[in-house]
């Protein structure tokens, strides 16, 4: 019996739960939401997607957090969503209040699981949900820009895009940093399969860009980050261990911070590959670890203020 | 090489076209919508949805419907949607003459498509696509009420829906009839399963009452028809030959109207199993043909003043 | 909680329960196999592929037919295999009775299941297991030379197979009947589309002796009737509602008879499409059932002596 | 376009191409099998199979591996197989003249493709391949025995495969290693998970003594081993960067050969996780590699006598 929690279920956590639910590998997940209406409605919506395919997974609404058990994932978006032109991090004094509420009540009924954070900043909020839970803790990190940049690569070069591989690490948004010594294509380095049709910078660009210009246009990016995101669950519960640059918690000097890394995400998460990547791409790790740790200290102490 | 097109990325349009692409059953997919901005954002999204994936079934935005060609399946969800308390019926000439250009413009570069409508008052909108083009069309009709009742038998019974079988028909909305005597519970009749737990009343009022629910909950009905609908498109495209309540052409008098009624949908769509209805059934049947042929008759008398 | 019983693990019987444990739409399986230890390893087998997909059906290897309990719907592929030469008919005598003995265990502990007959000849040995069960049985009947009369079409026009739709009937094996009147090549009548291409005469003489050939080739089929029958199940166990020619029962006279009929698949299985079906198809199928009757009543006799 | 190429379809190499033709992740593939009328009857079966799918992958029956043509993975199965008693090593001189054949003819007509052996014996029959083709090369190494380990202790403790994680690397085989560090029972070392219930030496005595129980009750091993085999496969073809003990190519001293690491496999095979290992499992595996030089070295010796 797998069973998936999920706090939150806006625009993004109901896309997430919708794949989640639609690929069938839990047995049962549990939703909460504070639009209790909103949510009961989803639910509903959802038994009728299980109908026509005539799968199972039990969908428990639940009106408060401390109704959810024994769950082997947890996945928090629950928060404020981001608004157009607001920074990641302007969002975490609305959002790690909320997130402490949740790492007071959910561990307790829920020994075995691993927290997933979805609601941005989610670096941080992955890190504050940890400090207050003591339990591990990722959030989906720079998952979503590694595959932005395949994609954009793919797209440019006219070729399929599961001949990119490679990964994007650091911090989740426009900080990201490309691993470019990981990036080929179709097996040959990025700089040489591209040579005078893609320069670093474009992609770059693209990856940093891309997700306020869906905003901009749509309101926030939901398709593309829930399909990441259920995968990133989905390697958890089935245990497939895919390397997924979700942030992980690293210590840094007095503090636990979280930034992306290519990790190995089955049952047990980890390990993180840090010693696997070259001697230039982990020099932008280390100065991503330095920028999230002044930053984060910096909101801590706000928070405590 | 199969090839789907599809006219409107609305809210349900974009929910159908996301389970298509992540079910991959199609090898290109052509989307044309008003909105070009959101459309091409839109692609970006399913883009990166893919890369997790590995997928790669090819999207092209189109900037006009006249791009569309040689497709197997063709579903439109373009136009207005359905306000919060708005009947299905008031929707018909705000969208019937955008349904007319369409008819005019698609049938001469896609020669082997099949039309499935899928914007409101979908029946009805069928018909005058079917009338305009000349062109084999169906609508998603009833088999979202199909699913609903499926789905309530299944959650008040406390068993898994994949038990519960039969079939809802006719008009698809408010005035949708349950074919009775095609509803078993685990090979039971309903009747007798459901004894002492559940009226055929209850489960009409919840079928019926569901979608405005939901619309006044959340704003619009979307997961649920959204993979019903993707279902309908599978199962044409992969010739699965699934038995489906879509609305298909009746000749009543001197018209072609659309009703539900439980079909054969394969790479060839039929037959209607009318005649292996019950009699009781064929009866609510027919008298739902009437029903909408003269819904239908004044809707195009007063659209053609 | 969805069981399906397996009576058989030989060569097709394997290969049909690996197609389900891949396909994970049951939660449960049993299976019954005099070789006890080829079983027992082929469970282990079964094991070490769900480790590498993170699936969980549970396989529970009985000793004794009784141990089958509660299932959905249970397979019987037990019984002697086809040898080369040997026709279908002639396995009859071998298999009637270890069929008779499974009709007098199986039904007392399986009130809600559904017979599948795999076991050649397929037929009549469902005609057999009802007789002696007094329970619903079908078996794999003529979808098996439904799909190979529609992959052969495919082949030779150089189409994908998803645009040849229409169903053969009848017996299973070499007296299978087209029912070409339902046969279309991407919405078009056989006789039109192949005009020129492709003869009746070229898919019947394929569609008959194909198995014989990859007999004589191989020692006996597997993929194809493996992967057609454990989509038979699916459909049953997920209630699909795919139409299949199925063999289902048939009065004749004073005995139930088995032949292939077009028949809607779901967890109540039919109603069988015979009156869908042209006059000429139809005819056919009479004369099938009248060859069937004649022939069973036959081998009913030579049992009894 | 992705292709796969098949070189042998004997009893495991059938169960992996029906593996992937089942799962359509690849486009066309390619099968080669010296038994011409047996692949030409397994083509048509699998073609039967597609017809219930409605799948396409392309499948191409070539008389010769030169017309294997740009490939983006090539399995070698051919090879005489393991008899009962008979070691892996004891195959290879059987089967390191064969493979060099297909060394000296499939890299030109290949430049992309990555070659994965999974004749026996596996690790070094990828040696030979790689020495006489100058081409990247894996054998699916210990991917069999990790996933088999894992299985075994799920079934012991009566938990879902899902929650063991953990690998097993060096040589495939009765010599295998497991790497008890990396082993976790629902986050909880092993040790610890399975005190008093599992002991190292019941898990190893499983995972290395299991082929050869299946070999003797049934003939050899299949479903298992294809399965994983079908896994890697995909994970290269759709690069989803699951970590798997494949077998890698290693240099020690003046040779390069293989052994099982843990290893990131996409479209970019690597890297392979060896300094992720602790102290203890990185001393097995050194240990194995002596041993597996020492043995190939042995081999090789013996070729060119």
């Amino acid at each position: 019996m797998s069973r998936v929690g999920f706090i939150g279920a806006g625009r993004i956590g109901q896309t997430i739960i919708y794949s989640c639910v639609k690929d069938a590998f839990a047995d049962e997940i549990f939703v909460y939401d504070l639009s209790k209406d909103a949510v009961d409605n989803f639910r509903e919506e959802l038994k009728h997607a299980q109908a026509t395919k005539g799968s199972k997974v039990n969908i428990v609404v639940v009106k408060d957090v401390s109704e959810i058990k024994n769950c082997d994932v947890i996945v928090i978006s629950a928060g404020k969503p981001r608004k157009p032109g607001q920074s990641r991090r302007d969002l975490f004094a609305d959002n790690a209040s909320i997130i402490k509420g949740f790492a007071a009540v959910l561990p307790s009924n829920n020994q075995k699981a691993k927290f997933v954070m979805v609601a941005n900043p989610v670096d941080m909020l992955a890190s504050v949900f940890m400090k207050f839970s003591n339990r591990y803790t990722i959030s989906s990190g720079t998952q979503v820009e590694t595959m932005r940049m395949r994609s954009f690569i793919a797209d440019k070069l006219g070729i399929p895009v599961s001949l990119i591989d490679g990964y994007a690490g650091g911090e989740h948004g426009e900080a990201a940093e490309i691993f470019w010594d990981s990036v080929t294509v179709d097996g040959v380095q990025f700089d040489s399969a591209a040579s005078g049709k893609l320069t670093r910078q474009d992609v770059e660009n693209y990856m940093k860009g891309i997700a306020a210009q869906i905003i901009a246009a749509t309101g926030g990016t939901t398709w593309g980050p829930a399909t990441i995101i259920a995968d990133i669950i989905k390697s958890i519960v089935l245990c497939s261990n895919r390397v997924m640059t979700v942030a992980v918690p690293v210590k840094v000097n007095d503090e636990t911070i979280h930034v992306g890394i290519p990790t190995v995400i089955g049952n047990h998460i980890g390990p993180a590959l840090e010693s696997t990547l070259s001697e230039n791409d982990r020099k932008k790790l280390d100065d991503a670890k330095q920028r999230v740790y002044t930053a984060y200290k910096e909101m801590l102490d706000s928070l405590s203020k």
